[in-house]
């Protein structure tokens, strides 16, 4: 049988691999990409092994969006853009799937209908993945799931220092009246005493704001900036030390809109803004985060509908991927 | 855990199914269908069950094409589009997921640099599927592939009636020498032996050929013909007709180039032709097969590059269901 | 002032028209017709005319659908493709623009995060605008939104025949508990006795379904069906006399889910099914209906981010002027 | 060399074929249809035989649009999608490469940015390439283009019988005063006398018309018209009865605007209208027209970036080769 | 009515606001963005405001392009792409829409079969708009559409400073022997002396040119480059003096060819380069000039049918926003 | 005729240049850009002129890609992309096509179904039109091909430096025990002695790896490598300085990848990598070069059919121009 069959490859490779070593992807030499498993870069799916230290899991879902819906189909896209990730990462010398079991576990069913109820079901479920101390690493969904995975993780963690990479505050209050959308996980985090409002800080915002209030609220619930502009004026490197400044040793969340990058770089999302991070300004930001105590991260609002050729799918691949490497790079 | 969770889902609602039935998608009323697991229709893997009446299994390849590359990449774009299929097939009136057990085997790893040695691993796996007496429904890859699903089947069912739907006779002879391409798996079919010639016929062919020679060759090897303009002219009713009064009652294999749909029905192939017939006509000609005695089938050619909005992809995944639908409607 | 003197060419040219003549579209002879307002047809404003016979509004909501969301793009996608057309409707013989005032009242804004509030405000915005006696043409926007339509329509003119075009029953159940989604607003209309079920019909209807109690349960809601298989068989014509038939001359309302046709002809939208309509079948079906008593309409499950080159967008834009037409010729 | 040896590829298979036979296309046995010359077909230049019997040239202009502009890469896109083409033509049971040489001028050079210039240059160039007998097949550019090869041809023919496969009349009079659009070549044509209007039809025609007066003043411009919604009620053969009884031996030109197909067959077109042929449907009628008295011909209106998976592409293609087969049948 | 009440919700929030404050657009709290009217960000039509501080002109007119024509689609394109903008500007501590009256005039009717007649209206269209004072900001359109800006505005304001952000000089002589096309408007302006040519700068120049005395002209015209290169080696801030250092006070035109953007950030426009601004870099050196005399300006080049996921309006979008920020900052 | 006129355009104008100037580009002040020959920029077919001192080649053959296939239609698709290049390179001050005589030698006809046979015919070609000292400018096709052009270049100039801009290393070893694919061609020719391995340079390497040897392995080939993070560090102008240190006077062989550019700048590729240069980078370290003893070169693994608006090709094609640019520079 085709799918077991190339998992086999896989385990007749690992003669040479300890016993008790994780079980890592298809083996490309045999299997080619374009073939094997849906799961994320072909690993194995979580009831495949007896336990993961890192578990990715799909929340598809996109009704908290203000304006184009389609990231409920974000999952399956990062997936199978994920295909073509290789075991070694050369920038962070380490084998993000080799030291450490990561899996996937599927995607959690929510209703499409119903804003609460999907929140309650995700925060159940993430809390059920994460009860046996395994990391998780979300792939959304709009970025409302924010908001649930902190309230699952406060619950493990006390509160936890947010970096969060996004175009967009995500502070806003409500809209239509709603507190709970897309634009306001972070406000509603910070109410609820999820975040560690020392530790935490935007990377990447830029654009239209609705008031110079914005701000102000912003910088009063704790949150410190690196606009996108600054990565103009003065490069990543200078954004990693304000970064790193920040968080210190703290147990640190990472947050990840996909709109943090340039509409050139990832045009598969809602909340497009011209004038973001290229995917190597992005990538190089997070490699200048290693050490970090990393606890959880989510990677959101990939809208396959308006990606092209998966420029927006390889983007948020490569995100996960750098993220599942700061998990095997020991905390400093 | 999400996944299972689904399928639990699933199970538990099956209070009310015998329980020995067979395990059929996920429940769409809980899990959405843009969620949940990558197999076709969201069916249970074929390692999730005891045993599956029709195996549906990947061929992931293209190295036989002359023209547009990509169908390699076809077996996962027809999963994908497979999401929206329900489990009761009204123009049939059967469930063709509940009435027999259909599983996903996967994707089989096969060379993409070596004809040869990909079509005898092709062979080798599906023997290895259908040992047990399961029925064959092959996801392409591109159409050298008939040759290695003919000679399986042949091994299991003796020479087989063909009714091959197809813009192209696929009955050529040599490119640059190479005997076995897209262009040849009926001729090489014909000379091996494996093709019942007095049951066997092609179904929406057309366009222009290399010369009047092609017909003749064909005509020789024993196949009949119902071209696309006979659907103009004349209708599905005749063409079923036609169809069925050549087949009879011998064992057949179904093969069916998404060519033979017309562009605007089916962008996502390797070498279109206009004037081919629309999703419609092809549906409702198999159909008006019901009752014929199936025993092995492939969908190939859909070359998700070149597709739309999935329109090849749906329509790859509506034939399949209509060939699941046969394969659950009693041999008349 | 650039559109002022777009509508004001239109009017010098009325002098050879009567006085109280309908305002019509932006003159193509003067202003291009890839330029000038963005309303539908490049008609006047609902505020700029004394007062409309029939009455365009967009209803941008998607947060009932169940696959791709995107609808709520529609209204504005339906309106671009629309600008192509010309005054005179050689089919039906009747100017639609000119024998009745037509006006387009733009978007009502609906909550995007909450169905029942939205759907309310459905309700109220469609009261308010057909008030007054004129006739709603609404532009969705998801299949939601045909329960307050009927729910306002219900108030003026008591239960309504239902002509609804569509690949599906939408007489489903529900969804995650869900009653009201795009899959159910007929019977929630039926249970609520908005529909005259002595008189309407689905038409288009294909594809799987849940199971075989959904076509029992869609008979005992009282509907006719004529399948998308139907016109395979039989031809425009006979769909046409099966649907007057049906609903003589009862008032009635138009419903029309562009998934009536074939992904081919409309990739555009949410849950495409193979087998369907060609806009040509369509348009042919609406013109053999003149005569009917039509009292509202809808046009529903345009998807622009599916959409290619406005394939879709055409097909809805040319199927509401073709219900204008119907409008403007006399009650047989 | 490569192209060289392309070509001499296809010249030593030629020793079977006797010596003056025409250089057809390159030998897609040896040289892969992706590779090789971008002449139509992979057909000689026209410089690289002695004298062609039919002699395809490319217009690539589109300043006489009124809607969306492109068709100036139009010729290059429909030599792009001919490369499929084969030698024999089944249906006409014709070689069109082989009982005729045909070769491809390339483009003639036309200004962009001043109609008259373009279309005096687009006259005098196909007066040039006519001289010597030679049969012409103009790869379009807009339709305006129409107008100087009829000029071109009414000084070769007498007054020509058209054939105009299109969605509209285009025999409107002006927009913004200009009397030279593609909105108009037949008017202006019928006024210099350049057509037989005792022996002229539409073909396809359907959609909104400015007026009713249109209709008016096209009958009494002479010509006859079959309608789109014609093909739905009485097919093909009706069609192409009507079309033969009216040409009959006259000497015809042939003028086929891509938008006489639905825009689910030609995407790629600037005026797209509902309801049109499918390729199938066009195609056969084409071939229903073999035997009659073919002068010259035109397709126009193919515009690239709007296409999709190059289905308009391969239409125009098909369309052109369906030419070439008529022009190897003999006149009846 | 649904816009009115749109407008209405967006009055009874400004209870808080001065009475005479500007109308700003539709309140997004209450409207979502994909919905509500399509000016530019949604705000009001010139004929809603008694006086606009800056009024939005769309000229859709794209006869003077020499490759891939469509940006007569442009300023609707631009239009669609503003939604999210949002009141406040961070970067430039202004409200754009609040500190000035903005409002849309909508689209100027322009000939597109005569470039002369459609810059006549062009001119004659602007000098009616600008002539109580407000400033122009046109939305093309192709960049020959310059020249007649440049025509009105030197009526108004005497010779300008015009910085020119474009891949290309254009400053070339002619096409085809013709003077006025989208490569020559600076040149025929230059003539004119319509620019002040000590105080004029290209910024953005790249790709091949005719021959070295494109350059050795452009310099004898009077104009400085900023090359894109430029950026490459010493980024935006050397760029920003250079330019700065170049205007002075003069009273500036600032003319934005979209295609100064790399093929990346701006795959919709006409004749794209490699090697060009990133969105962000653009923005950046806008945002750089805060505090110079701003008295006109265009973006032009948009073409639609190329662009993908708005990738190219929303960079056009906010390059507008910036502009709008500009001239709602003191001049310095 | 229409190609030859334009040629003759050309010339008529080359009164003023010298009698035995080479062959440039269809003149474009009179046949515009869109029209045509399809020959790189526009250039004369090799059998044209009388030699060629640089020949552009194309190689449509993909047969040994791993992931994403399609570059088989790369030549055609630069070539298209290529119709923009003017005559003159402003920033290397020279005449690319003045210089020297340029010609298209078209494409090399390969079996697309055997690698093996494939490359022997790719030698034995390039060392055909290169064995009059002619340059050669390969357009793949995919990296594969690098092999056979090393080969034959290796027997006119012995030993090569081999820059190599790409995202992978391409010394990888066997994929399904095939050792020569496109992710081996530096490893072989390394084995044959084909490279002056003291002087050879890997560009933009990034993304993860199989594992640490691949490093490693590649050092002991001899390689040096200029990662992508290096530009994001040190930028364009460090990067130039290590290549140039590196190869020195050695004769060198540039072959570029496009996908050493981001997916933003290049999706049409087959193995795309999050992370990469921007064309502009790319483009500035080309011309860095000048000087350089460059001997041969490849531009490979341009993926049309996931290109959008030709980004990728435009690229491809100005890398091309500046190669050309490079060979018209004296060495230094």
């Amino acid at each position: 049988m085709a799918v077991l069959a190339a998992h086999q490859v896989h385990r007749d490779r690992s003669s040479v691999i300890p016993e008790n070593a994780p079980v890592g992807p298809v083996d490309a030499v045999r299997v080619p990409r374009f073939a094997g498993p849906a799961t994320f870069a072909r690993l194995p799916r979580l009831d495949e092994v007896s336990r993961a230290d890192v578990t990715i899991v799909g929340l598809p879902f996109d009704t908290g969006v203000s304006y184009r819906p389609g990231a409920r189909f974000g999952p399956g896209h990062i997936r199978a853009a994920s295909k073509l990730l290789r075991p070694y990462h050369p920038a962070l010398d380490v084998r993000p799937f080799g030291a450490q079991q990561v899996a996937d576990a599927g995607d959690v069913g929510l209703n499409p209908f119903n804003i609460s109820e999907a929140l309650a079901e995700t925060e159940r479920s993430l809390i059920g993945l994460g009860q046996d101390g395994s990391t998780l690493l979300a792939l959304g969904g709009d970025h409302t799931l924010a908001l649930p995975a902190l309230r699952a993780l406060r619950k493990l963690h006390g509160p936890l220092a947010v970096i969060h990479f996004d175009a967009h505050l995500d502070t806003w209050n409500t809209f239509f009246g709603e507190p709970v959308t897309h634009g306001t996980p972070f406000r509603r985090a910070s109410e609820e005493g999820l975040i560690d409002l020392e530790r935490s800080i935007h990377v990447g915002t830029r654009g239209p704001l609705f008031s110079k209030e914005d701000l102000d609220d912003d910088q009063m619930l704790g949150f410190h900036i690196v606009r996108a502009d600054d990565y103009e004026a003065d490069g990543v490197r200078r954004a990693v030390e304000r970064i790193r400044r920040r968080v210190e040793n703290a147990p640190v969340y990472l947050s990840i809109d996909i709109d943090v990058l340039d509409p050139a770089h990832a045009p598969g999302t809602g909340t497009p803004e011209a004038g973001g991070l290229s995917s190597r300004e992005l990538l190089n930001t997070l490699r200048g985060l290693a050490g970090i105590n990393l606890v959880g991260a989510d990677i959101v609002e990939v809208s396959p509908a308006y990606d092209h050729a998966e420029i927006t799918g390889i983007a948020a691949a490569h995100v996960a991927y750098d993220i599942l490497g700061l998990l095997a790079t020991p905390t400093s």
